[in-house]
C-alpha cells in the first residue's frame, strides 16, 4: 500500500493567532460564558497567554467577524450571539468554489427542498396558501425570463418561509445564488432542461387539499428536471 | 405605530477590519481571482487601501481563518479554496446560541433527513447495504444508553454518507451534536420519547427493495418521536 492509501494528513501550516483564537474558544466554552457576558481586556487576555497583544488583537477579530464578540461602549467587549451563517455566506463565491463543492451545495438545496414537506404542513396557513396563489396568479401568460428566474424565487422562497424556520430560510437564501450558477452552467452544456408536468399551481393545490406524502412526490416531479441530470 | 413596527435597523458599529475585508473580497471578485493566484503583499494593499497595515492584516486574518488565503513558502500569499463550513463550525456551540436558533437547526437535520432519499436510492451500492445490516446486526441486545447513541450516529452517518455528498456529510456531522443537545433538553422535560415503530431494520429492507417513496414514508415514522414534539 502506498502512503495515500493510509490518508497521511498533510501538516497545516498554524499560526499564532489560529492557537490564540483556538484558546479563547476553548476559555469560553469551559467558563460557560454566555450572550451579554464581559470577557476579559486585550492586553489581560496577552498575559494570561503570554504572547503579543497584537496576535490576541487578531484572534479577537476574527471572532468580531463571526459575531461571537461585540466592543460594547463604556462594557467593553462582551460575548454575543454570533450569526451562526456568516463564515458561511462570505465563503460561497463561484470563482472560488471548486466545480464538486459547488455540485454538493446544488444536491444540499435539492435534498433541502425535498424535506420542506412536513414542516410547511405543520404550519401552513390559510394567508400562506392564499399568498402562493397570488405568486401562481402573477406569473401566468409571463415569459420573459428575468420574469421567470424572480417568480422562481418568490415561489420557492414563499414554501421555505412557510416552515417558520428562519434559519433555514436564510440557509437557503445562501444557497440560492450556487443554485442558480450551477444550474446556468448545466444549460450551457447541455440546454434548457424540459418543463416538469408538475407546475407550482399544482403544488399549491396540494398544499391546500393534500397530504405531505402526495406534496413530497410532487414535487419530486416537479424537480425531475435537475434530478435527472444528477450522476 | 411604534418605531418597532417600522423594524429599523440599529446602526452596527463597522470597524476599520470589517471595511478592509469588505474590500478585500470585493477585490478578488472583480478581478476573477481563483484558487492558487498570488494576491498582492501585505504592504502593497495597505497603500492601494490607504490604511495601516494592522488593519490590512487583521483583514487578511479572518480571510485566512475561512481558509480562503494561504501562505506559501517563496510564492507569498495565494487564494485558495475556502472550507465553506469552518466559521459555521466555530460557533456552534449550544451554550451562546439562544434557544430559537438551536430549534431551527434541530429542524434544519430533520429536514435534511427526510430529504436524503432521492440520492440514496440513486446512488446506493451493495456494499453500502451490506454495512447498513452490518450496523443493524451489532446493535441488537445492545441495551446500554452509550452504546445506542453510537449506534445512532453510525446508522444515520451511514445514511448521509450514501448521498456520496461530502459537504451534506461534513454539515449534518456539525449539526449532530446541535440536535443531540436539543433531544435531551427535551427529554429532561418530557421523559424520553416512545419508540417509532420503524426501527433502522425496516428502513434497510426498504433500502434493500423498496422504493425512495416507500423509504420517505417509512423514515417519517421513524422520525414521528422528533415530529410530534414540534410546535
Amino acid at each position: 500500500m502506498g502512503l495515500e492509501s493510509y490518508q497521511i494528513e498533510k501538516v497545516e501550516s498554524v499560526t499564532m493567532a489560529d492557537i490564540v483564537e483556538k484558546r479563547l474558544l476553548d476559555y469560553f466554552k469551559k467558563n460557560a460564558f454566555k450572550p451579554g457576558d464581559a470577557i476579559p481586556k486585550e492586553l489581560e487576555l496577552a498575559e494570561a497567554l503570554q504572547v503579543s497583544r497584537n496576535v490576541v488583537r487578531e484572534a479577537l477579530s476574527r471572532l468580531k467577524m463571526l459575531g461571537m464578540i461585540e466592543s460594547k461602549k463604556k462594557r467593553g467587549m462582551v460575548l454575543s450571539e454570533p450569526d451562526i451563517f456568516g463564515g458561511f455566506e462570505r465563503v460561497l463565491d463561484p470563482l472560488i468554489l471548486e466545480q464538486q463543492t459547488l455540485q454538493d451545495l446544488f444536491e444540499l438545496r435539492m435534498v433541502l427542498e425535498m424535506g420542506l414537506a412536513d414542516l410547511i404542513f405543520r404550519r401552513k396557513t390559510d394567508d400562506d396558501v392564499a399568498e402562493l396563489e397570488r405568486i401562481v396568479q402573477k406569473s401566468i401568460n409571463q415569459n420573459k425570463a428575468s420574469f421567470k428566474v424572480k417568480h422562481e424565487i418568490a415561489f420557492h422562497g414563499k414554501l421555505y418561509a412557510m416552515t417558520g424556520n428562519t434559519t433555514i430560510m436564510r440557509f437557503q437564501n445562501l444557497l440560492l445564488p450556487i443554485f442558480e450558477y450551477v444550474v446556468s452552467e448545466e444549460e450551457k452544456l447541455y440546454g434548457i432542461p424540459p418543463i416538469s408536468d408538475v407546475g407550482h399551481g399544482d403544488l399549491v393545490e396540494i398544499i391546500k387539499n393534500g397530504t405531505p406524502q402526495e406534496f413530497k412526490e410532487a414535487m419530486r416531479i416537479h424537480l425531475s428536471p435537475h434530478f435527472d441530470r444528477l450522476s
